[in-house]
């Protein structure tokens, strides 16, 4: 049907409306007063989002642009990185930190799992000389659907005293992450995601640490530059045209998200991935994240019955129902399905969701009891 | 009067319904056969636009992050460059050449003039050994209202056979260019200026000139890569998640450049320009770009009267007729006011500056002949 297409893929998730009319507006000129206002407050707002009293800079570009931004400005040739991996996110940041110059250890873990904490605690103890400069890792991993524990992560990373870059593009918005009280150096996210924005923007914390280590950087982005971004901020501000529309959506979603309260986000998020979760069991589908613990609650991958392929699920959904999934990437492409849960998105669109997968999937062959997944769900909400 | 506001700045430019009702739309998914299809169209058209058979990549940035990509991606420490500079932006591609490391050469000239053809071949002639590696020009500078002879200064170019980096960002879509038959290596634009939407992308046609340069580059930026756009391109997507709404809305707006047809849209903003530029000596003020021949069509820089600040000129034509013009840069600021013809603009739209300028003016105290400028415009166009 028509403009009826819901986005369940993990992002760009669906846009509210408020937002939409600010997209479809003439844009106003990026350095006139009245889009100063609107970055005054929208810069006020990120902050609230961000939990943190570092400024949060915005970037005309996609969260790949902010990765590159975190590692760009702080990396030397020569340098120290330890890649904490357990998705392509993951890998992503490392491999940034090597078109750097920068030396890169990976930790790899396998796809499904979190950072094993021992682990690193025992690499990170052997680092007696404190060679290791950068650690990065993915907080919500996207292609997995697994979340870290980075608050222990943080934790263990503090006592050993690396910079710390942390990919919240899946996390910030919808999962609880501290920035200052958990210690993390660069936090990033994206727009398209719990921002509930279409994609352009992407955004980045700097702590202090962070500062001090681009100002040692030899080679920092232009495009990027902390040191202009924050001087852009405290003017009210950007160096550079930025995409005017866009942060005219966000100062409308950022105003709908302080309207629901941060606590309440994080709940919803919770409340519709673990519910989620109950319902593909209750159908009768594997879980790819099989530990609750180690889920994220923006995104949820699920192994196809078997006989049946991850395209005709993803055919199914979107032909009879206007719901885009998402395969899997790379190694997991037709091993898993993506459900996202990420964003503008409420209990009745997760009940629509799971009836139109029952019902995709009895048609494709499958033995389901139409409506099991839905009343599982129902029941944890209960 | 509330949505009347009409941006007669270099960008961004008035966006017209069709691409402002594209950005209202939900995003579509950045890996859907929709939006793949979309893309397809949109590259093959930003060909025509670029009058190239080179492949032009669309980056999520403003048109600073291309200017990045366009040196990032071709830069070595150490390399030599020659930035001619006629204004801000030009200083930009020195500056950003200095951030990677280049050693860099200004040839600097008055801010109003354009680039002098014989000092420029006689330092080429100088260069026996082929010690620079890249030129740096732009076309129209932004912030004079200046146009470099572009054509020429590419003839001299190619005899010396550095790589040439040129800045197209207010004259791709408004004054002609011709990458392939000049011999430039690498164009940039962006989107908020003759391409017609709001701010948030910009574009780069690299040579295969440029591309055998990227080969030997160490520390290539990962987001604006070359490779992974040039391999994007020919799969019809984009290496990272782009601005959607935005490329929509581009795809609407090429639909309609080339409808208009690209000679009849440089026609038309050689028209606007030249009529204005014969307006303002009529109601009796001073251009900063004095010769026609030196004159950009997308952007008019005019020096206000004797007695009258800038300040008050755009404040009056802010708050009586809606229009916003923009200040002068740097040293230039308080020194003129400059007036864009750039992109969704027309007679109707000029006319209606011209007479608020004129009625700003008198107000101001200004000896001013109301409808001088209005006349001598009209009878431009007959």
């Amino acid at each position: 049907m028509i403009d009826k297409q819901f986005l369940m893929i993990p992002g760009p998730t669906p846009v509210p409306q408020t937002a939409l009319l600010e997209m479809g507006k003439a844009p106003l000129g990026h350095r006139s007063t009245e889009f100063s206002a609107i970055l005054k407050e929208t810069y006020a707002d990120l902050k609230w989002l961000f939990q943190t009293n570092n400024n949060v800079f915005i970037f005309t570009a996609s969260g790949t642009g902010a990765m590159e931004a975190a590692l760009a400005n702080i990396l030397n040739p020569g340098d120290k990185v330890l890649s904490l991996v357990i998705g392509n996110f993951g890998e992503r940041l490392a491999k940034i930190s090597e078109t750097r110059g920068a030396e890169v250890e990976r930790m790899t873990f396998e796809f499904g799992q979190t950072v094993d904490l021992d682990m690193l605690k025992e690499r990170l103890n052997k680092d007696v000389n404190k060679e290791i400069k950068v650690i990065t890792v993915t907080h919500s991993e996207t292609s997995t659907g697994c979340a870290n524990p980075i608050k222990d992560i943080m934790a263990i990373i503090r006592e050993h005293g690396a910079l710390s870059v942390v990919d919240g593009v899946t996390s910030v918005g919808a999962m609880d992450v501290k920035p200052d009280e958990w210690g993390i150096d660069i936090l990033i996210t994206g727009s398209q995601k719990g921002l509930m924005i279409p994609p352009g923007l992407s955004f980045l914390m700097a702590s202090d640490r962070a500062m001090k280590a681009y100002e040692e950087c030899k080679y920092p982005s232009f495009y990027f530059d902390f040191k202009a971004h924050k001087k852009a901020v405290e003017g009210d501000t950007t160096p550079y045209t930025p995409a005017v529309s866009l942060i005219c959506a966000l100062n409308a979603t950022l105003k709908m998200m302080k309207e629901e309260g941060l606590e309440n986000i994080f709940a919803r998020h919770k409340r519709l991935a673990l519910g989620l979760r109950k319902a593909i069991r209750a159908i009768g589908l594997k879980l790819f994240v099989e530990d609750d613990n180690k889920a994220s609650y923006s995104i949820t991958s699920i192994l196809p019955p078997e006989g049946i392929s991850v395209a005709d699920i993803r055919k199914g959904l979107k032909n009879d129902f206007d719901i885009v999934v998402a395969d899997g990437q790379n190694a997991l492409k037709g091993k898993i399905f993506r459900m996202g849960t990420l964003g503008y998105v409420c209990e009745r669109d997760v009940i629509g969701a799971i009836g139109a997968l029952e019902l995709t999937l009895k048609k494709l062959g499958a033995d389901i009891e139409l409506g099991s997944g839905v009343k599982a769900f129902l029941e944890s909400l209960n």
